[in-house]
């Protein structure tokens, strides 16, 4: 029932890159292609445009007639606004059938002739940044499934990364594993999820607990992260994610270069030590046997011949595996959390990660 | 600044109760009378009703001629709904250009003849369950004046009554102290506030720092709390509001006879030291100086003989005052308060509450 409420797209993708061509402001469309490559069937550049997401060129009546359900607008120029030169490719598409999926500050209802392109054909207009309706309070109630958690000594450590790193070493070992998105761009690459930061602050906990619903017993929901205990902010998002997760197991995300809180320089960045002790503290309240797992550093600002000696000293220190996931993978977690919670796969079910 | 966002309600208020001749659900104007007589010109009840909340009975007319500047719907029946017998009435009062202020769950923008008449002098429809546009995220920037926080070991075991209760124990000693309100019976009392449960998660501390802006030194703010840290709905909305009204002290309010979490049997309440030392540790990331001034327990509960008793064992056992502030008002934690903080009354201030 509750999955219900969580937003839904329809795939395949093709992605919208329009006029676009420098590949800061094309984050979201190279994800994309990334992380669910499965999900994109190809890419729209306006003429002249040389940026290339390595993916099939697509007019978007070859789009329609390849069967694409969901135009993505894989681009965010400065402001997040929608050009109004993407407007008329916009309502071809709905006049052809597909969604229009948009991440961008700006609405799309706010565009008349683009909701009645929609109107006409009945195709949805889906802003992941607006939470779905109708989410419960939080309940607090056990449910089954393995649920790890990404968290942060801060914002901006790669929880999403990691979380999606975690997802492709767990489901190479074979094991039933789902990525589950609470921000809009992991909620693009997953096909569903809550921006669990926009919704009513009541129900940031419910709304958790929607977005990693009840599952097998060996089935693990790796959950992307937001915000941090540790940033005054948004550790409210953060603490209400962590009881909605009611996670089994947290891998720890953190900068190797970072001293203070993200914007924030009066604040001291917590010590690995103090960051698992308050989320183990906090999260025993929902999952009484919650346990850390590992340690994911992005350790790109240090010198490279320090980058591994710092990891093996780091995880000499607090007895977890430490790895940078971009240039290590998850690989190290994964086996350790598929060991220690005895989900080894099911070689028959390789490949199910629904 | 800040305080522009804040909810902002004009009085003197006429405390509608209309046809309603139950106490149980006319909580709201009650708590006006107890906690704001100053505020309450009169009520306006239905004719036959014989529920008396002890002030003058006024006409909308008369209301109008004293200079009533708002009608405050001061019941709130089963269901949380606007009654359709009220509308006459509540257009009457727009016309004659009283604000019309609600906490019930229907809203009166869905009235019709109720805009229109409000629409025609001007005057505002005003929903205290509604946050208000334009709030920031929070900075986590030290700001000046004292502020006292009421938590609690779950929801409902007497916040908002301790933070009145102990506001005015404050103005007795002339102090100065301003109650700062969260929650939508608080907002009607104080004036103004911002419903802390209602806004955007990644605005909750935001909104916390605009609930209690920067103040005189000596200036204390007691501030109605939301919530618990230990109860799993809605420990985020919590941990937000302590994060960013960085208090100075904490009141733990607290349920002499709870065991389990208000509605979640599997939850066991936390110890009372262990409560105050969650808080403690989450609240020095905006205040390093953080410190617990006393316990707030409703003992209605216990047998009468047994309360003081229950009280003075708890002080013992956990070294802080304690005291029911229904039974023994707030007086024994605001000497403390101003006693070690040494903000000690100014006599030529007494009075001055904002």
């Amino acid at each position: 029932m509750t999955s219900q409420v969580s937003l839904q797209l329809k795939s395949p993708y093709l992605v919208f890159i329009a006029g676009v061509d420098s590949v800061h402001y094309a984050k979201t469309g190279l994800g994309l292609v990334q992380w669910c490559p499965e999900l994109v069937a190809g890419q729209l550049r306006f003429a002249g445009n040389s940026l290339d997401l390595g993916v099939p060129d697509m007019t978007m009546q070859q789009a329609a007639d390849a069967g694409v359900k969901s135009i993505v607008i894989g681009v965010a120029p400065t402001g997040g606004a929608i050009d109004d030169r993407w407007i008329a490719s916009l309502e071809d598409a709905a006049k052809l059938g597909l969604d229009i999926v948009s991440g961008l500050h700006s609405r799309l209802e706010d565009f008349p002739g683009v909701v009645s392109a929609a109107q006409s054909t009945g195709v949805q207009l889906i802003n992941v940044r607006t939470p779905p309706k109708g989410l419960p309070v939080g309940s607090g109630q056990k449910r089954s499934g393995k649920r790890v958690l990404m968290v942060g000594t801060d914002c901006a450590v790669g929880k999403k990364y990691t979380a999606l790193a975690l997802t492709k070493s767990l489901q190479k070992l074979g094991v039933k594993a789902t990525f589950r998105a609470t921000g809009q761009t992991g909620i693009m690459i997953a096909g569903s999820g809550i921006p669990i930061d926009a919704v009513v602050a009541d129900f940031i906990s419910g709304a958790a607990e929607v977005v990693s619903p009840a599952n097998d017993p060996d089935h693990w929901d790796v959950i992307e992260g937001q915000g941090s205990l540790f940033n005054p902010s948004y550790a409210g998002v953060s603490l209400g994610l962590l009881h909605g997760s009611q996670p089994d197991a947290l891998v720890i995300c953190h900068d190797a270069t970072r001293k203070v809180i993200d914007g924030r320089p009066h604040i001291t960045l917590p010590t690995l030590p103090e960051c698992i002790d308050l989320h183990l503290r906090c999260g025993q309240l929902t999952n009484a046997d919650i346990t850390c797992v590992g340690v994911s550093v992005n350790t790109s600002g240090l010198p490279d011949h320090q980058r591994n000696t710092y990891l093996q000293a780091l995880s000499d220190e607090i007895g977890l595996i430490c790895v940078d996931s971009v240039m290590d993978s998850c690989d190290a977690i994964a086996d350790y959390l598929v060991s220690h919670f005895d989900t080894h796969s099911n070689k028959e079910e390789i490949g199910d990660h629904a």
